[in-house]
């Protein structure tokens, strides 16, 4: 059988086939297993890659049913039960299954403004943290070498679009490197002059979350100095700058600095999934499967985690237990067992940070802030968190990071200041 | 005053100038100081980049005499007492000095062949530790792809050009990784079938060494399984192997992962100083210094570590010892004293790691290898590594990756497995 992504879906289904009596291929475009809400650690310095991005080799090792190979899948032969597979030797290969777990994740969406990407990069994977690393890290570099003050103003502003989980992480961590950890490391800039503006569309920060921690959430932002704009559209994103627009009418803002953390959607693949099998996709490209996470007319067919069109959230949690589901129905299958039940949710609920001492965790009835949300966001994910060494090697960075103000992980490779440089060239 | 380079005459420069009357501007094309003596875990996949290249900024914070200005000095006039700086935002700035401390390092030499470059890489900074840990993983896993014997044997050998500390170090850690630490991590590729191997043209691994060391290092790697091929030359380098010539005759190495520790030689900056003043330079185009490690006519400007023609080695303590000498020179003539002595290394030793537990140690009459060498050789690089968390992260990381297998920290960027398919694609 074969499994496509090594994300929370596609790693817990693989973790659930052990023992299963299937020859399991798992398929996926990096060799990591990314740990995604950790992931706005990785773009402000605080982690190292490896730290949020165990290899899945490692993860698994020891697992001799199981075959893991770096490769893209690029389509899928619903009738023929094959998944066509791009590989990093530049060949594609046709890879046979009798299960197909396909859990490929989400990518970002720029709702039709594909523009706006190169000045606004989004953050999904490790290249993403790592160009953002790079961007916001030289924006105060830029900022200190700028002598003309409007100029520098532009390098020392950082707008953020879009306020759900992300948008509000990184607005927290950027206005947390400017007010306190990187204070007194710049002699030219004053960081403490820095703007974060964080916007979004809708009326609340956190939609995703109970009004009473939106709220809170917002409060808390507030007071760290992000300037939290609502029910404002963005309507252009260039190299310098976002043009806005509100009830009252229209703004600009010049920043050089721009993240884009607005929306999310299929990947291509889910497109190719419903050319295959005629199964209907909803507005963000994602399948709409059955009650058992498989494709109707497909039981061999399961889509599962952010690809699956649900009322669930985006979270990790959907993820891993719709892959563990899968697996087990397969599992199930193959001891000739009979169908279980339908897939359910077990909400353990949703966290965001905002700083340092600060989260709000929504668990359904029970609603934390402060620092009491905050220890339960560290706790429950330090626990999820893959491997022991992580484990210690994060807690040693939280620990410096939170009661000290050491940002250590916040290199731009020579090869990232280089292609800034070449774009600062053309701005002029 | 002003200060050229952030490597460890740059920034022991630095230091020792705390409490100077002046200004110090440090000028560096990195945000970050190197700890080039731990660069080859990066590149195997032990330690993370922020673990081996901490911030100059964080370093230094607090110093309100000092300013850290991000650019590449690209020429120094000598009579004028400027240099010419090329920032990041693509401008050249011209920056006044009384005193230069000019410490930009070595780049590696191709010796003319600067073709051999894009084939084979070298290991002289972060962009350059990130590619080749990129190569090597993805040897692995192109060769669990591969179905072709002859082109997967092409995957799983690793020719090491230059058998000095760097060479050695890396032919070690591939070894570990390839018998040890991956081991039963591929269901295809037998990783126990790498061949790794080791070319100098001349007659022992590491000629800095004492004999009886280079003796002990060539036959631990010996039994690691590393393939040491003395008194030969490499004459050609292209995508899939290597020419290289013996006394006997010549022979073609078909390997796809070519690593170039071969030889150094200093940046273009030292041709521009030798321009500006009229110095000599060495065959290397190193700096030819007086006593007092300045340029003869030039008392103002010293030059020093890598940078300088002289019998010493290459090693951080000379860089490091240089620096503070410069520092305290320009100290002593600030606050009127007479000159001192001539600046005099005092020689620390020179070390070498050749597996986990393995390492030679040439403390001028004392000669450590096997163990007690590998266990003098942690306790110093840690003494020696900066910033406490650093220091404990990375004895995390050691714990693990000594004691058990792990290599956590590897990998790839999306962005370079794509370069590397491209590269696939045009080899064909």
């Amino acid at each position: 059988m074969v499994i496509v992504g090594s994300g929370f879906g596609g790693l817990f289904a693989a973790k659930a086939l052990r023992g299963a009596k299937a020859d399991v291929t798992l398929i996926s475009g990096t060799t990591y297993h990314l740990f995604e809400p950790l992931l706005y650690q990785v773009a402000s310095g605080i982690l190292s890659e490896g730290e949020v991005a165990p290899p899945i080799r490692e993860i698994l090792k020891g697992r001799r049913d199981l075959d893991v190979r770096l490769g893209w899948v690029t389509d899928v032969d619903a009738k023929a039960k094959t998944v066509l597979v791009s590989s990093p030797d530049g060949r594609d290969r046709t890879v046979p299954y009798d299960s197909l777990i396909v859990a490929a994740g989400a990518q970002n969406s720029y709702f039709g403004n594909e523009h706006f990407a190169e000045h606004a990069p989004s953050l999904k994977n490790i290249d993403d943290a790592l160009e953002l690393r790079s961007r916001i890290f030289h924006a105060f570099e830029m900022a200190d070498l700028e002598e003309d003050a409007e100029a520098r103003r532009r390098w020392l502003t950082f707008v953020l679009i879009g306020a759900g989980p992300t948008g509000v992480e990184m607005a927290g961590q950027i206005a947390e490197l400017a007010h306190r950890a990187l204070r007194g490391q710049y002699r030219h800039a004053d960081l403490s002059q820095a703007q974060i503006i964080l916007i979004d569309a809708v009326d609340r920060v956190l939609p995703a979350f109970d009004p009473s921690l939106s709220a809170k959430a917002r409060k808390q932002l507030t007071k760290m100095g992000v300037d939290v704009r609502l029910n404002t559209r963005v309507v252009d994103v260039d190299a310098t700058g976002v043009e806005v627009k509100t009830a009252e009418g229209g703004e600009r803002i010049e920043a050089n600095t721009k993240i884009w953390a607005a929306g999310v959607a299929a990947p291509t693949l889910a497109t190719r999934i419903a050319a295959s099998t005629g199964v209907e996709t909803d507005r963000a490209g994602r399948i709409r499967v059955g009650p058992d996470l498989t494709v109707p007319g497909y039981p061999e067919i399961f889509v599962v985690g952010d690809m699956a069109a649900s009322d669930l959230p985006g979270v990790a949690q959907v993820a891993m237990q719709g892959g563990r589901y899968a697996a087990k129905t397969v599992k199930r299958r193959l001891a000739g067992k009979p169908e279980g039940k339908p897939f359910k949710y077990f909400d353990k609920g949703n966290m965001a940070t905002i700083s340092r001492f600060h989260a709000v965790a929504d668990l359904g009835k029970l609603h934390f802030g402060g620092i009491l949300g905050w220890l339960l966001w560290l706790v429950i994910h330090l626990f999820y968190l893959i491997g022991f060494k992580n484990k210690v090697t994060t807690l040693m960075h939280w620990t410096v990071s939170f009661l000290g103000r050491g940002r250590s992980e916040r290199i731009s490779t020579v090869q990232q200041i280089n292609a800034r440089t070449a774009l600062n060239r053309l701005d002029r």
